[in-house]
C-alpha cells in the first residue's frame, strides 16, 4: 500500500481499483438496491467518509455495510467482529477473499472502504476518493427524502480544489508526518501539516463550513482527519505543534460536525486508537494503546451557530442510526 | 538501571553509589570548595534537579559543572559536546570512566547526576535523591548571600511527605507509564499518574507553592517532571489524558516556576527532546525527534502572585546564568 522512498519520504500507494458502480453501469456495475456491501473498518479515515455519507445520504437500506475489526494481520483486514469471524452476507472470514475472488493474482494493498458484489462475491472497488462522490451523484435515485447535496454542482470547482489541497496536506500528511522514513522528510510534512491547518482555522473562522454555506463533500473528508487528531496524530505520528483541542477555531469546527448527525455517530474511538497503535508495531513496538486523551470535550458547545449556514441546506438531518449500526457505548463520548 | 518485571511493571533500579559529601566528611569525602565536579545532563529530570538548586543556593563557584551530550550509548553518557569530545576537567571522554576509576567491576547504570572528585577522578556518589537535600543542608557555608532555604527543618516532614507521593506516582510515574511492558501495568501507571496530579491541582488551586509558602525542594523536583510533560511523556510515554497546558492549575504553577530565576533558565528543551526520542529505541525505533509543542506559552503570564507566598523566603533570586553555562538561545522560550 504504502512505502518510504530513498528520500525518506513517505509515498502513498494509489493505484486502486478504479471500477466504478454508476447509475449507467458503463463499468458493468449498475447502481441497484441489494447488490451490493459496502466493507468498512470504522479505525479507517478513508473507510469513514463513505460510513458518513451513507449515512447522511439515508442509503443504509440499499447498500449494506459490513464492518472489520479495528486490527488486521499482514494479510488482510477480518470480520473478527462477526459471529463466528465471518461476515453474515458474504460468508468470508478476510475480505482478502473478495479481492482473490476478482484477481486471483492480486498483490497489492487489501484496502478498506471496498465495494462487493454480493452475488458474486468480488470487489468491485476500494477507490475510496470517487466512491464518496459517486454515493452522492450516481445513487441519487436512492437517496432519502431530505438528504443534503454533498457535492452540489455549482461549487464542485471549489469543493475539488479545497479538497486537493487537504488530502496532500492533511489526510495524507499526517502519514507522512508518521510514516517518514527520517528527520527532514518528517518535519518538511510537520511544517506543511500546520500551515494548512493555519490556513484552514483561517478561512473556518469567519464562515460554518468549508465551501458555500452548507455541509459538503469537503467538511467530510476534513472531519475524518480532525476527529483523529488527539487520539492518534499528535502522539503515534509526532503531529503535536498543537492538539486539535488547542486550534480554537478548528476545535470547535470539529466539534459542530461531531455533533450533528451522521458524523460524530459514526466515530468509533476505540477502533480508532487500538487500530493504529496495535497495527503499526514499527512505530509502536510494544502494541500499548493510550489511555487517553479526555473525550468528554467533544460534547462542549461550540458556538458555530452564530456564523450563519445552514448544515443541510434545503434538506434535513438523518434520523438515530439503526440499532444494528449503533457504536458500542463504551467507544463513544456520545453515550451516556 | 531499571528492567521490566514478569508482571509488566518498569522497576528502577534504586541501587546508587550511597557515599555523601558531608560538612563533617564521615564518608571520606568532606565538603571543600573546588575539589568536587557535578557531571549532568540537561535531558535528565534527576539531573536537573541538581541543577536547579546548585543554581538557587549559589554554589556555581564551588561545585563545577560538566554537562553531558543529550544522547548517550549503551555504555555511557559522553562529554561530546566539550572541544574534543572530553570533560576539560575531569579529562575524561565518557562519565564510564570515574565510575570504573573507582570501581574497576562496576556493573551497574552509569547515571547522571554524579559527582566527581577531581582529584582522583573518581565518581564519589550518583544517589540523586540525597545529592539535592545535601547540597542545602551541608553545603551551607558555601550557600551565597540570600540563598533561599529549601528544606527547612520546621516543614521537612511535610516536604518528605509530598516527595514521596510526587516520586512514586509522578517522577517515576511517568516512567513507568512510557516503560510498561504490557497493557495493564501501562493502564495502572496512567491512573496513578493522573490521579495524583489531580490531588496535586488541588493542593496547589490555593497556594502558590507545594509546602509553605516559599519554593522548597519538593517545587523543585515537581518541576522537573512537570516542563518534560507535554514535549516528551504527554507522547513518547503516552501521559495523555491531558497535555500539562491543558491542566489549569499545574500548567500556571509550572509556568510560575519556569519564569522565576534558576528553574527556566536551566532548562534545554532540544537536549531533552533529543535525549527521550533518540535514545529510546525500543519504544521510538525510527529516532524521530517532533517538531513541536509550541514552546511559547511558558512565557505567558501565570497570575500566581495573587495567591502570595514569598519565592524565596528571605532571601533573593539568584542572578544571571553565567555566559558559560547559558543554555543555547535556540533550545528554550526564554531567548529572544
Amino acid at each position: 500500500m504504502a512505502y518510504v522512498s530513498s528520500t525518506g519520504e513517505f509515498t502513498r500507494d494509489q493505484r486502486y481499483i478504479a471500477t466504478r458502480v454508476t447509475a449507467d453501469g458503463r463499468d458493468g456495475y449498475p447502481v441497484e438496491p441489494g447488490r451490493y456491501r459496502l466493507v468498512v473498518s470504522r479505525a479507517c479515515p478513508w473507510a469513514s467518509r463513505v460510513v458518513i455519507v451513507r449515512r447522511l445520504l439515508g442509503l443504509e437500506p440499499v447498500l449494506s455495510m459490513a464492518v472489520a475489526g479495528p486490527t488486521h494481520d499482514a494479510r488482510s483486514w477480518t470480520f473478527d467482529l462477526d459471529p463466528g469471524g465471518r461476515d453474515p452476507v458474504l460468508g468470508i472470514e478476510r475480505l482478502r477473499d473478495a479481492y482473490l475472488a476478482r484477481f486471483p493474482d492480486y498483490d497489492r494493498g487489501i484496502t478498506v472502504p471496498a465495494i462487493v458484489d454480493v452475488r458474486t462475491g468480488r470487489v468491485v472497488t476500494n477507490d475510496y476518493a470517487p466512491m464518496t462522490l459517486d454515493l452522492s451523484t450516481q445513487w441519487r435515485a436512492y437517496h432519502r427524502p431530505g438528504a443534503p447535496d454533498l457535492y452540489p454542482e455549482a461549487l464542485r470547482g471549489e469543493i475539488d480544489q479545497v479538497n486537493d489541497a487537504v488530502f496532500g496536506d492533511v489526510n495524507d500528511g499526517v502519514y507522512r508526518c508518521g510514516f517518514a522514513g527520517g528527520q527532514e522528510a518528517y518535519e518538511e510534512a510537520y511544517h506543511r501539516l500546520f500551515a494548512r491547518l493555519d490556513w484552514l482555522s483561517e478561512r473556518l473562522s469567519g464562515r460554518r463550513y468549508l465551501v458555500g454555506d452548507t455541509i459538503t463533500e469537503a467538511d467530510v473528508r476534513l472531519f475524518t482527519t480532525l476527529v483523529r487528531f488527539d487520539p492518534v496524530y499528535h502522539g503515534h505520528f509526532k503531529c503535536n505543534r498543537q492538539k486539535l483541542s488547542e486550534m480554537p477555531v478548528l476545535w470547535a469546527y470539529a466539534r459542530d460536525l461531531f455533533q450533528t448527525p451522521g458524523f460524530g455517530d459514526t466515530v468509533d474511538f476505540d477502533h480508532i486508537k487500538r487500530h493504529y497503535y496495535e497495527v503499526h508495531r514499527d512505530i509502536n513496538p510494544t502494541g500499548i494503546v493510550p489511555a487517553g486523551p479526555d473525550l468528554s470535550g467533544w460534547l462542549a458547545p461550540h458556538g458555530r451557530e452564530a456564523l450563519g449556514g445552514r448544515p443541510f441546506g434545503a434538506g434535513t438531518a438523518p434520523g438515530p442510526v439503526s440499532d444494528a449500526e449503533a457504536v458500542p457505548p463504551d467507544h463513544t463520548p456520545l453515550a451516556g
